[in-house]
């Protein structure tokens, strides 16, 4: 029956993909008019792109998702054994992502204060959090193998340790990493949509294999855990694929803050309700490296301007890295250390000049979207963008073979 | 403990308040800077006014609700008899109101089309009515005693007849209503706001005089039903509030679609998990003869202008009653035909003129608001506002009239 369900929800996401499709043609001329628009940096025509568009697909993938929900439910209605605990797995996730969609959706409109959007999307994975403890869900990680026995002359570890409500801190971590990551990795024509679109079919693919290990033992915790986050994965990558058509080189949409936090409460959510978390984040592995590689920028260790956006070139329709240029005096001391080590593992382009009897730094902005521009050169947007998607999707395939390869010689119990 | 928690609802509740108090200053600037808000068309000056205010309220009630979930539950947790269905009904009452919050904010920003306005929260209360449909919860009604025995000499009725899927029928429509009815009832300083809490704060009186009644049988399934209620009205009514006072003549914040949604949903949501989804009709008793006012002009009977706001004056400092105008020989039918009834009861005015040789008709528009202006004449806004409210609080004693003493007569059993 979960695998019918899974069929029917397949079904239900190619109709939302129409949909979806329609009313993105059916609203472009709405949020124009509404002035609810950006203009593309990267152009040479400053012509304005509607955004955020994300709200529409947001929008479909919720009522998508509110129609498929009584499906997985059909066969146990009116039975003792209503298996309560799925239903309100989903429910709580869905809360989570709907309040996204609104935080994001705010943000576009209103420019929150950082703080507020921190908070919120903490607070609003509460009830996602308190299912997953009332549901009796395991806050055990199992120990790997090198690591007992390196430590087995002094303490003898069991294979698995229940971490209890660190467990929770790093789930909560995990929710505000997710909806975060993907916003600060933006910026050039369909990178949003296409890393989403990548990570999520990545997930799925995970989910599938997962759901083919299990067999067809239903009745297997594991099973139903890549089963819920198929429900919720499957509508999303639908919904997303349309977007990105819209939103890729040259974007005829901006998929706005709304879709980043959308995509990435959605994401949080199934690793959260399919107990793969820590996987989670080997897909994430560049949005972690750009977070990374941003931190002297974004915690001002080193002077940030306001866009960190590539540099476009009208002449010849590419772009290179941009480059944030201050007064080396106004450099701390972390700054520098950063500067320093970066530069030696050539990490960083960096250059000092002279100017008014005053030395001058210029070095690229901290995104891997520069560093890329760095290492291979100026080039087309849509190249630059075809190129990190295919990072992107290259770090998928490392992440497979971490988690079904090189985990088995780390860990003795693997699922 | 339910009593507990309804204090630590209303102590949170009262944190909600301070917070929306303080945030709405917070964000009074940025709404201007964002160009977010709307001209108030009853005043001299044309200042700018902060619109949706009602977005910021909405948010912090749902952060107050996220936080409050587990507290009802706390000492449950770890037992075998989990009361899944209740936190069920809480969680699947939360999904309808994010989600008539997030279509109330779209629809502030891009106007969106009607028929996604009625579609949208149909489908989003699909998790509400499965999750009442999955807890076995009643689809009976009691049969008023007078109509068993009118029927008496043909057939039988039973006390109660089980009228199953009309009944989640007339739940949806509810909720259609609801999230629409305080929306057409709007247009003048602090009206949305102020019917909104007079209802609340009605429907908390009412629930409060249940649980009175059902006295400390926590077990009763009406005690919960009322509890519940509470547990999302509490916070509604303290947000309310705040909004009020910055949304009351003279407006300095206008509380948008977001908010008329968001409440309709609320009073919505709460009736159909407290069980009283008919004795809150009697509570919407101004919203319901506005709506069937309203009618003829809603469905083009007659023609319907652009706006219905009362006309102001600026010399007086009044409002009155604003007037279409339309050639006679556009009038269909049934629009005729309700002009003579309306007419004949003085429920209406209407006066025909000639001009270029042609009659035309003149009347008021079609909103209990303009009807109040006709019967007593022009007045400050602030005085229509009051005398508004005042309507709808004698409305809502008559509704504890009815519920509890006309209610006796008719039924056998009343709750």
């Amino acid at each position: 029956m979960s695998l019918l369900s899974l069929f029917i929800n397949a079904g239900l996401s190619a109709v939302g993909a129409v949909i979806c499709y329609r009313l993105i043609l059916d609203y472009i001329p709405i949020f124009i008019a509404r002035k609810m628009y950006g203009n593309d940096q990267c152009k040479v025509s400053n012509a304005p792109v509607p955004e955020p568009m994300g709200v529409i697909c947001a929008a479909v993938y919720l009522i998508v998702m509110f129609v498929f929900i009584p499906f997985p439910f059909i066969e146990w209605i009116g039975m003792d054994t209503f298996p309560y605990a799925k239903l309100l797995a989903i429910l709580s996730g869905l809360i989570s992502i709907s309040t996204a969609i609104l935080l994001g959706f705010a943000d576009d409109m209103l420019d929150l204060r950082w703080r507020h959007k921190l908070l919120f999307p903490t607070l609003s994975s509460l009830p996602l959090l308190m299912v997953y403890y009332v549901s009796g869900n395991s806050t055990t990680v199992i120990v790997p193998t090198i690591v007992r026995h390196l430590v087995q002359p002094f303490v003898v570890l069991p294979i698995t340790i229940n971490i209890s409500f660190i467990y929770y801190i790093f789930m909560g971590m995990v929710i505000v990493f997710c909806t975060n990551a993907i916003n600060i990795l933006a910026g050039i024509n369909g990178l949003e949509s296409g890393q989403s679109l990548v990570i999520s079919a990545s997930v799925s693919l995970f989910n599938l294999v997962q759901v083919y290990r299990f067999g067809a033992d239903e009745n297997a915790a594991g099973f139903w855990h890549h089963i819920i986050s198929l429900y919720f994965l499957l509508p999303f990558t639908a919904c997303t694929a349309v977007l990105f058509y819209f939103n890729k080189y040259p974007s005829r949409v901006f998929v706005g803050d709304t879709f980043c936090y959308w995509s990435g409460m959605t994401l949080a959510v199934v690793s959260i309700l399919g107990h793969f978390s820590k996987t989670l984040m080997l897909f994430f592995i560049p949005q972690t490296i750009n977070f990374l590689y941003s931190i002297p920028q974004l915690f001002h260790l080193v002077p940030c301007p306001r866009h960190r956006l590539p540099k476009y070139d009208a002449e010849s329709d590419t772009v290179s890295m941009s480059v944030a240029e201050f007064k080396k005096s106004q450099l701390k001391t972390l700054g520098s250390i950063f500067i320093t080590i970066c530069r030696s593992i050539r990490i960083l382009y960096v250059e000092e000049f002279e100017k008014d009897g005053e030395i001058y730094v210029r070095m690229n902005n901290l995104t891997i979207i520069n560093l890329v521009l760095k290492f291979f050169g100026p080039m087309h947007e849509s190249s630059l963008n075809g190129l990190l998607m295919l990072i992107q999707m290259l770090c998928s395939c490392l992440a497979f073979f971490i988690r079904f390869y090189l985990a088995s010689l780390f860990y003795d119990v693997v699922e």
